[in-house]
């Protein structure tokens, strides 16, 4: 099942190029109000969304999917996680002054496997959008680079995990994109501006994927190929991050896990448009623009 | 006002020794179901529930302070940011191999403003909780200091804010502590453990506090004095970190901002108990145990 949420807050099937419009399904969902955070919503009554789901479909009114606007199908997240340096071609090319700024190559210098030493960092929840949304670059005159990932999307959360039985703990995948400001900032600050986490087209739920370890990953620029890789050579897999990111922490239903991306990254300008595919997974295209604020976004005795 | 929740997500007044409980004024809070995430239910609703606390003060039923278990007043904080290194005493100290390990003097020489550089950086959601929870110990075997820091509660959102304006934006205060396990991770993913982030006593809403830059931040273990300076000396204001923040991300009402920690930081152990106060916002006792978990945190294959 490909769940995807559009337009205003519709809930939908992506079927081939239709979209069938099951938001009635979101009846399951249950209403919070106030207290302990326990998930993001419709991944804590993902069960029972697919079975309305699967009664709603036949009769669902059908849109055309190029015909919707595309927005994050998860949109309350406990965490959204990212592995660093999680594909060796990609470590190759950060010696590349405009991404190293001097952290980069020094830090990953023999080190086999990054996330095993460096862990995972956080992005921001203000900085999730769907595809149809558009990553709007904060600060046009510096380098903001695309870098497309393998999402998981917990399902069920825990504490301390083992990696033979992570894989249960998994909802679904999406395509991510790990948007990011190159610098000398956090990872967690430079990679969270509001629209530098697009996930989409879709969740793909796991029964869907038969295995995740060997999903081809592409990322173009106005038509021109820039990565492509394989899920099969991420260096920590999908299972020992579920492991190493839940002996830290208790990961939540809804939980974004960012994998890594492989070799190929580089900078978008304002007007590109980034095609971005995962097979088993789909495609989804991404606008870039300029932020709203940029001109105000250096002084902040002007802004407001 | 100081509003606090307690025990099974009751609303309370702290007056002195005592909490009234004003529970009733949860129903101002909307509840919420799906789409776009617009912030902390409690801050989006605050005018409406200080409003309707007013009212039942008088006649609320009271129970002691040290009677209740404290939980974090913010529950859904869409970001939990954090300055590092933001007292020019503290970033002396880290030159200590236990807080180092080669990362921390390095990247500091020379950096008379470190958040300037640095930015900010996140800790999960997954870690926040309240003083009567207390700090569950992930890692025995690993250090795990206290950072007592002042807490900033951002009322209403933005981006590109500036400094000039930045209080307007802000809805109270509490004590903050950003507890660290010592080591080469990035930092959020070290500052993140469950249980990592404890906010309290309350929430001190703007109008209780003449000046934010002028509290005194004490911690003690077991009854020993650690941490002590004011606010004053921190090196990027509160007005400057919400400038900052706000020029990378949009601010959204319930994102909490720590605003670093003072010298003095250092190692706790199961059993000990921490005292932590600050001026004008109050006292909170915060246990430190040993987290369920612990004994099968390092190997994945004999974890679950």
């Amino acid at each position: 099942m490909r769940l995807c949420r559009f337009n205003s807050d519709r809930l939908g099937l992506i079927e081939d190029d239709s979209v069938a419009d099951v938001s009635e399904a979101l009846g399951e969902l249950s209403a919070h109000r106030w207290g302990a955070f326990a998930g993001d919503p419709l991944i804590l009554a993902l069960p029972r969304v697919m079975d309305a789901a699967t009664r709603l479909r036949a009769s669902a009114p059908r849109v055309p999917l190029a015909s919707v606007e595309l927005k994050s199908p998860i949109t309350q997240p406990g965490k959204i996680m990212a592995a660093p340096a999680n594909y060796s071609l990609h470590v190759k090319e950060t010696i590349d002054p405009g991404i190293d700024h001097g952290v980069h190559s020094k830090a990953l210098e023999g080190v086999e496997r990054p996330p095993e030493k460096y862990g995972l960092f956080l992005k921001a929840l203000s900085a999730l959008v769907g595809a149809g949304q558009g990553v709007d670059l904060v600060f046009p005159d510096r380098r903001t680079d695309h870098e497309i990932e393998l999402a998981v999307i917990i399902g069920v959360g825990g504490h301390s995990i083992s990696a033979s039985k992570a894989m249960e703990h998994v909802a679904g995948y999406s395509i991510g994109l790990d948007m990011t400001v190159r610098g000398a900032e956090d990872r967690s600050f430079r990679k969270s501006p509001d629209s530098y986490c697009v996930l989409g087209p879709a969740i793909v739920t796991r029964d869907e994927i038969d295995d995740p370890m060997a999903l081809e990953l592409t990322l173009s620029v106005n038509g021109v190929l820039k990565q492509t890789s394989s899920t099969s050579v991420m260096t920590v897999g999908i299972a020992e991050l579920i492991a190493l990111a839940s002996r830290m922490y208790t990961l939540q239903p809804g939980d974004v896990l960012l994998t890594g991306t492989p070799q190929g990254v580089g900078a978008v300008r304002p007007g590109d448009v980034m095609q971005c595919s995962c097979s088993g997974i789909g495609e989804m295209q991404v606008p870039v623009r300029l932020h709203g604020n940029h001109a105000s976004a250096r002084d902040p005795n002007k802004a407001d």
